[in-house]
């Protein structure tokens, strides 16, 4: 299995959690970097996604990853906030396809489950595992945690998927 | 009063509207283009944004208007929905904000209002009305029509604003 950088995304209307983990050709997993993004609300919307897709473009470009993981959305809490969200969305997965990353998409069961181990986690357990699982010294922010566990959801079904066609 | 290109975007999971007037220096409109970006439903979702993006990029390119108009978006059906459209919807305002094109944004009702002169207008009155302003020799296709509404909108609010300073 040759080694794999994975970036993770966990967008927002305001704060846009990233996270980068590479799996070696062993299968173990190193943290490379991770933080959030966090957009003016006194900015027009178009400006405030011009600067999420220019932070994130230029992460892609430093971090060159082979495979970008999200969080597939099923129930926002309301219309008005699902719109909202998928501004940031889209523009996130857009800054991915423009680099030629697949992009895949995981349920926040599917990723907790992954992580945690139980789907029904609290974002607590989640930002203790995520560090747990690094080796990181402290808990990462809440918003870089998921899409760091959005990168490790997608790092442990890659090894499986690699050990059932192995 | 200069004369002004005016950009409208009706954006769509899977149809985006789109259409350009010129209002010149005397306050006349001109038709310049519209037409309806339709995205494969079988290709991911990453790359069906990355395809309208760039359309839209190179339509602003092409164009190059001086300020674009989006229907602002108060309630969608539901929240799965919402979520689809602000995808395409943020991935619009991205691409105006990338060549420095200010957004502005405008209600349905203020855009029926503005076209049709009444805010509960039917569709295929918003369709009727779009060619009689613009004197085209047949309807537009329903999302071109919107964005043309949209443009044509912001027109009239330019023109209102323009009469009020002056």
């Amino acid at each position: 299995m040759a080694a794999v950088r994975i970036f993770g995304i966990d967008p927002g209307s305001r704060l846009t959690g990233f996270g980068a983990v590479e799996c070696d050709r062993h299968g173990r997993l190193h943290y490379l970097t991770s933080g959030c993004i966090r957009l003016a609300s006194a900015r027009p919307l178009a400006e405030r996604l011009r600067e999420l897709h220019a932070n994130l473009a230029d992460l892609l470009v430093e971090l060159a990853p082979q495979e970008v993981s999200v969080e597939r959305v099923f129930m926002a809490r309301n219309a008005d906030s699902a719109l909202k969200l998928g501004h940031a969305r889209g523009v996130a997965m857009l800054a991915a396809a423009q680099r030629a990353v697949p992009v895949v998409e995981y349920s926040a069961r599917q990723i907790k489950q992954a992580v945690v181990g139980h789907g029904g986690a609290e974002k607590s357990q989640v930002q203790h595992m995520v560090a747990a699982l690094l080796g990181l010294p402290a808990r990462p922010q809440a918003d870089a945690a998921d899409a760091l566990a959005a990168a490790l959801c997608h790092a442990h079904c890659r090894a499986l998927a690699a050990r059932l066609a192995g």
